[in-house]
C-alpha cells in the first residue's frame, strides 16, 4: 500500500520563509531565540536568514547578526539561502553552512516576479553560481524547483513542462561536476494536491533514481498535510517545513494565505507513521508558541494551539 | 492503490456545532443566511440547530425560529441533532428533516461530561429513542460513535474498545428493527491519524459490511484532511463537515482548538480526486467568508482566506 520512509529530515525554514512574510521590524534577538528554541527541539536543519537585497527584502537585512549571535548546538545545521552570486558570497562570509543550492522555477511570470529573471537568464546565474560553489569546494547541495506544481500566474504546472525545466537544472549541475543532493519540488503557492504531487514525484523519480525526491510544500488550501502524506508513502523522505506553519511567498500573488505546511504537524504525522525525525514534539510545539509570540499574531498551524494529545492516560 | 469512491456526501455541520462552539449571541437571522448560502452552494445537506437543553447550550435555543425562517430549496435536506427523547420531539415538531439517529461514545469519560450519562444509561436512553423513532415510522438513520479514535481525558481509544461500543449500538439498532443508515465515527476531539483511521474503518467495514462507514473528523491538530484522504482511500462515502473549518466541541476537555475539518477543504480535496460531491465550490467559499463576517473572527479553514486556485490561465 505505501513505501514510507523510516527516517525523514526536516529542513526548519520559519527563521527565513517565515520571518520574511512578516512585516519588517521583527527584532534579531527573537530570531536568534526562535532559531534556539528550534535547535535544542533537536529540530536538524534550520534555514536561518536569507542573503538578498535588504532594499526588496528588509526583514532579512539581519542575517550576518543571525550567525555572529547563535549558540549554536552539536548536530544541527544552521543554514541560509541566496539568489545569486552577491548573495552567495555573504552567506559564505557568514559562516551559515552552504550547501551548493540551485534554484530555478517551473513558471516563467513566477520567475520574474520573484528573481527578476527569464529561464536563460536564470539558468546562466546559476551555471555562474555552481562554477564558484566548486571554487569554494563546495559539493552536492539541493535543488529547488519553485512552483513546480503551479502558479498563481500561469495556472496548473503540467508534469512535462516541471520536467523540463527539472531536467535544464539536473543537467546544469551535472555538467559542472556538482550533482544535486535531492530535487526539491516546490509547491510554492499551494497548488498541489495528492495526485498532483504523486504524478510529479513519479516521474522525478523515474527520471533520475539516484537524486532523492524531496518536498518543500505550502498549506495555502488546506491541502499540505494530505500531500506530505501522499509524498512519504512513495518513500520521499526529505521535507522542508516552518514552524507554526508560518510563512509564504510574497511573490506569488496572493496575501493573508496560510504558509509552509507546520513543521510540527509534519513532526506528529510522521510519529504517528512511525516515522524518525529526531525531533522533540512536545519542544517543537513550545517553539511554535515562542513564533506566534514573536509574530504578534497566531500562527496558521492547528497542532501549536491544541496541543499535543496525551495517547496514554 | 486506493478504493476511491465515485461521488462523497458531506453533511455540513458548521451551524450547528460551528455556531454551538461560538460565546452565545449570534442572530437567529445570521444563522439564516449562512445555511441559505450553504443551500446555494448546493450542499446537499445541512444540520440546522440542535435541540438540546437552552440552559446548558444556549447557543440553539433558536431552533424553531431557524427552522422557520429557512427559505428552502429542493435537492437539500435540512436536519437538526438532538440527545434525548424531548430533544427529539421538538426536532420532530420543528420540521426539520429528523432521521433515525443513534449517538453512543467511545470514551466513558466523554459520555459523562457530554451527557451526563452512563454508558449503561444512554444505551437505554437510545433504546427508548428508537421505540419513539418507530412510532412516528421513522426508518433508518446514522449510527453517531464519539470519541472513536480518542478523548482528551481517557486517551487513544482501542479498536477493540470502539468496536465493543459500536457493537453494542448496532444490535440495539438491529434488535429494534431499524439498522442504521451509516455507521458515523467521529474524531471528535482530533485524536485520528491516517494509520487509526484506517485501522477502525477497515475493522467496522470487516464487521458489518452492509452498513457504510463514515466519519466526522475534527482538525484539531491539522491531520485533518490526511484523516479525510485515508478513508477517502477505503472507499468512505461520507462525510460530516464545517464551513470555514468552524465548529470544536465544548465538553472536548481543550479550548482555542481547531475545529471540524473545512468543508470547502475537503471539496477541493474531492475535485481533485475526481470525486463528485455536487457542490459549487466558489459559492461554499463565499459561504465560509460570509461564516468569518457573522463568527467575527478569522475561520480556521485556510482555503477560505487563500481562494480558490485558477488551474486554467
Amino acid at each position: 500500500m505505501s513505501d514510507l520512509p523510516g527516517k525523514v529530515h526536516i529542513l526548519e525554514a520559519g527563521p527565513r520563509e517565515g520571518f520574511q512574510f512578516e512585516p519588517p521590524g521583527i527584532a534579531t534577538a527573537d530570531k536568534i531565540r526562535l532559531i534556539e528554541a528550534l535547535a535544542e527541539a533537536r529540530v536538524p536543519e534550520i534555514e536561518c536568514a536569507s542573503f538578498v537585497n535588504p532594499k526588496v527584502v528588509p526583514q532579512m537585512a539581519d542575517g550576518f547578526d543571525i550567525a555572529q549571535g547563535i549558540r549554536r548546538i552539536d548536530g544541527v545545521t544552521y543554514g541560509c539561502m541566496w539568489l545569486n552570486e552577491k548573495g552567495f558570497l555573504q552567506a559564505l562570509d557568514s559562516g551559515l553552512a552552504t550547501p551548493a543550492l540551485t534554484a530555478g522555477s517551473a513558471s516563467d511570470t513566477f520567475l520574474l516576479k520573484n528573481n527578476n529573471r527569464t529561464q536563460e537568464q536564470q539558468l546562466e546565474g546559476q551555471r555562474k553560481l555552481r562554477r564558484l560553489y566548486t571554487e569554494n569546494g563546495l559539493g552536492a547541495g539541493p535543488l529547488y524547483l519553485f512552483t513546480a506544481f503551479g502558479c498563481n500566474y500561469e495556472g496548473e504546472m503540467p508534469v512535462a513542462r516541471a520536467m523540463a525545466r527539472l531536467t535544464e537544472l539536473v543537467t546544469l549541475c551535472e555538467e559542472e561536476g556538482t550533482p544535486p543532493s535531492c530535487l526539491m519540488l516546490c509547491d510554492t503557492i499551494g497548488a498541489a494536491d495528492p495526485v498532483s504531487v504523486r504524478a510529479l514525484v513519479d516521474a522525478a523519480r523515474t527520471r533520475w533514481p539516484d537524486y532523492p525526491v524531496a518536498l518543500h510544500l505550502h498549506d495555502t488550501r488546506g491541502l499540505g498535510i494530505a500531500n506530505a502524506m501522499a509524498g512519504l508513502e512513495l518513500g520521499v523522505a526529505r521535507f522542508d517545513a516552518s514552524v507554526g506553519g508560518l510563512g509564504g511567498c510574497p511573490f506569488a500573488g496572493h496575501k493573508s494565505a496560510a504558509g509552509n505546511i507546520s513543521t510540527e504537524e509534519l513532526v506528529l504525522l510522521c510519529d504517528r507513521l512511525g516515522i524518525e525525525t529526531g525531533i522533540d514534539l512536545g519542544a517543537l510545539i513550545e517553539a511554535a508558541r515562542l513564533a506566534e509570540e514573536i509574530v504578534g499574531h497566531p500562527v496558521a498551524g492547528k497542532l501549536a494551539h491544541a496541543g499535543l494529545f496525551n495517547r496514554r492516560r
